[in-house]
């Protein structure tokens, strides 16, 4: 079967992180912890490597080092490079036109800023505001719920012509994407129990009745400025509970009429719940779905099956290509040429099953890898 | 690898619609609302044209018209013929057995009768009833919950003597599937709020300990004729949360033993559910399994890939074929080839992996597009 | 394409049950009955039959016995032969190296021992634990909830010593994966239910505060002794809520510092959890998927998918071969075939993708039919 040929498109990545450049791996075990989203020392030891992922991310890079496909030449090649210079080659390598940052993590001192990302990959690079870290912020400044909503009000009055192109919100790993509507004396209760823990030392906000009640706040900012709004959903670290992560949950945000204006982008093609985000995206005119490429890192197939199931679904001008790349830039690359290939091959399908003709296949392949960002996000 | 060849096996389309012969399209954005389900303006100005489902349909209409594969060509094509003239074509050349219609919608003044659809469609045509209707209606003609019970008992006593094949019930869209039994005084508050509600204008019976109840009456009737009842599962409108749409809530009702009897169909392939509806299916005597090819809109590989897994997890004897049409008869027809051809090629795989044999497969493609519904159903 | 060639693996069956060798089929319902989890008399009269599983088994035995591939022809050659002889041979055919048995089901006294089941399959066989089966019988001896708890410490304080290889837990079926910490009063609560139940005649544990205070008590051990426990997940028969059976209701008790130590073993894949199932894998250390080739009773199709999203998410050091044989040897037969075939196809589409080179393939062919178990559970 003839596959459509996407190799050359360049890529707008709707959701990465930022790279590190200067961390070094002292050995194997601290190099594979880059390719789990798991915390325990069992797993890069003895596990990490028996992954597809992981397997195919040897062997392509093998094949970018010119070395024997073995974890350890790859390994000793990489070591061998300057971070920086590495960043550079594998980013130039994947050929992207934009990368879209959110840059609430790694910690700012640790990365890149957004024009080093540029820079190094050769590309345009926009920040996005994670909204739970500006909360938290906010949190900090502020004596009261009224004072605190205002603040955030404020500070999202323009978000465009702050220079960022998109929000964010990773309230799937703080309390569950049921964002709610409470009544004012239980968050002013959740606040009053925020403000204690944060005497206290902690300053992560997972408090439900307070994030629900400010992440409305800031939907009716994003819904009066149609900024997108990109929501973590599904597959994430253990910290995720994987039962709320269901892009289902988010019916009632969906539904409210106040927030129709807000373009909501949900991440990670909602993995494994990729028929629930494309039946919201085939539901709801302001509902998109990413299509992430990098992280969770699946095998080859896993990503063709993610991939057929949103282009049965949902329609090819909702869909949006990412890498979810963060700390090392092997997984912004490989994301890049993995979603060509497993792209090319889905609408091959499509032009084989006689639903498209070649051209309109490429011409989808081109609005997922690129165009539909564009547009999206008004690049 | 061969396929099974169904092509000239007439179907019984198990759940349809009427269609709606007057009604005249004044823009391409208003016939692509008829391709989708969602009520959101920008879904068919700016996306329905770009899903898998509409591209097929636009080649397969062009073949049909003999005109180019291109949505205005389509379009012009269509609007140069009487609707009832291209209703019957289209119908007579999904060559079909029997129509079961529900005719809880559209709404009956807009819509062809049930023996009008026979008429256009060359074939038998036999109605189902819409619980949900029958429900509002004895709702408003009765002042208590006692005589409502009683009420609808009658109604339904000879369900196949008063013409009907089936009964059907939407509580997926109303207060989910997971049907139970109130407390009494619980189920008089829920009435007496109706009423109120009613008194107010609205009829729409979405009151929980209500409806449960008045379902568990006509689940009587139906366990004691044996009647099957038909449920929407999984894929619909932004009305369905479909979190609750999950057949496995079901469960309640499928355990109790007063209800036995009934035959349960679960809808549209319970979408994106079909695993546990085939589970389901697996381990109840009297669970059935709706393959619709119409209803939900999806891509050619989505349909082979919830075929595949029907056909792994159900006994082929409990799947029957559907399309969901409603409204234009691009659904009833189009539903008709591509179940036909993705059962064909569905059932080829079996054959491929050494499960059936040639003859065997062409009698499970029998049996699922047409033989399963005649017994079923007593046709 | 070219597929692994895994023909000749011996196989660790790491979940499995005893056959009963004396039981006879007095007609084709009757042994029908093997092939599904329905209890109801209409699935094997009218619908086991029509089950892709089914069919395969049917052409399977028909090569086995060298008969017609029809049922009767199977049948009766099935039944001109000796319980054990049939058992004996069909064990030897699928080359079989260790056998974990749950000896919780069938009942002993109607089924082969762990040394019998060894002896006729000319292999290993090790004895699990059930631990609902030694709380039950725990709960008959002890009149405390206190003194049931030091009871069932004693009882599993060394847990190999005692010749068991591993621990089996049912809650999926009883109460739900979400075991909980309760308050004491509510389990000493549950335990005086219990007594009263058992007084009554009914000593089924499935009083949940009671029996997850209970697990907790083995949890403990099993972390302590690095044990593996095994959970029932996902698809069982009609006793079990499917709903609860998804394994992200582990969530609790995977994120419980004080079990860590204790290996779970997914059953079953999970079916139809099997990505969620894989995730956990991925994410928790201590957590392994077991892929189950028997039951549940699948098409080749459904094997081959769940195969490839299980390879596609977790690491393959993380899947385990089995075929949750029990009762018939066929299951344990069959599965053994399929196992390898389906494994071997999938690992030959990740060699055609370019993820694994042959001969990393095969050797994770080995490692999930055979060496995974070995050092999980340490034969």
């Amino acid at each position: 079967m003839e596959t459509v040929d996407l190799t050359r498109i360049p890529v707008v990545d709707n959701h990465c992180h930022a790279i590190k450049p200067d961390q070094t791996f002292e050995d194997l075990a601290s190099w594979r912890r880059a390719f789990t989203e798991s915390a325990d020392p069992g797993m890069p030891r003895d596990h990490v490597a028996t992954t597809t992922f992981y397997r195919r991310l040897i062997r392509a890079l093998a094949s970018f080092f010119d070395c024997e496909p073995e974890e350890e030449a790859v390994f000793s090649a990489r070591a061998a490079k300057d971070g920086r210079m590495l960043a550079s080659a594998l980013l130039h390598d994947a050929n992207i036109d934009t990368l879209l940052l959110d840059t609430g993590f790694p910690p700012p001192e640790e990365a890149l800023t957004v024009p080093e990302m540029g820079d190094i990959g050769g590309c345009r690079a926009e920040p996005m505001l994670r909204l739970e870290v500006l909360m938290e912020s906010l949190l900090s400044e502020h004596g009261s719920l009224a004072e605190t909503e205002a603040a955030l009000s404020d500070a999202l009055e323009d978000v465009r012509g702050q220079g960022y192109v998109a929000l964010k919100s990773i309230v799937a790993y703080r309390t569950g994407l049921d964002v709610r509507q409470w009544p004012r004396e239980e968050a002013e209760e959740s606040f009053r129990e925020y403000r204690k823990d944060a005497g206290a030392g902690s300053l992560r906000l997972a408090h439900k009745p307070l994030l629900d009640n400010l992440l409305r706040v800031a939907f009716a900012q994003a819904s009066r400025q149609e900024v997108p709004v990109q929501f973590h959903v599904g597959y994430g670290d253990a910290d995720t509970d994987l039962l709320l992560g269901n892009p289902l949950y988010l019916r009632a945000v969906l539904q409210h009429p106040d927030y129709r204006g807000m373009p909501v982008v949900l991440l990670h093609e909602c993995y494994p719940y990729t028929r629930q985000g494309g039946y919201l995206a085939a539901v709801y005119e302001n509902v998109y779905l990413d299509l992430s490429y990098g992280i969770p890192f699946l095998g080859y197939g896993e990503m063709l099956s993610f991939t057929r199931a949103a282009l049965g679904v949902a329609p090819t001008s909702k869909l949006m290509y990412s890498s979810d790349g963060i700390g090392v830039p092997e997984l912004h690359w490989m994301a890049a040429a993995d979603g060509r290939r497993v792209l090319g091959e889905a609408l091959g399908e499509l032009v084989a099953s006689g639903e498209l003709g070649s051209a309109e296949a490429e011409a989808a392949g081109k609005s997922v890898l690129r165009d539909n960002a564009r547009r999206l996000y008004r690049l």
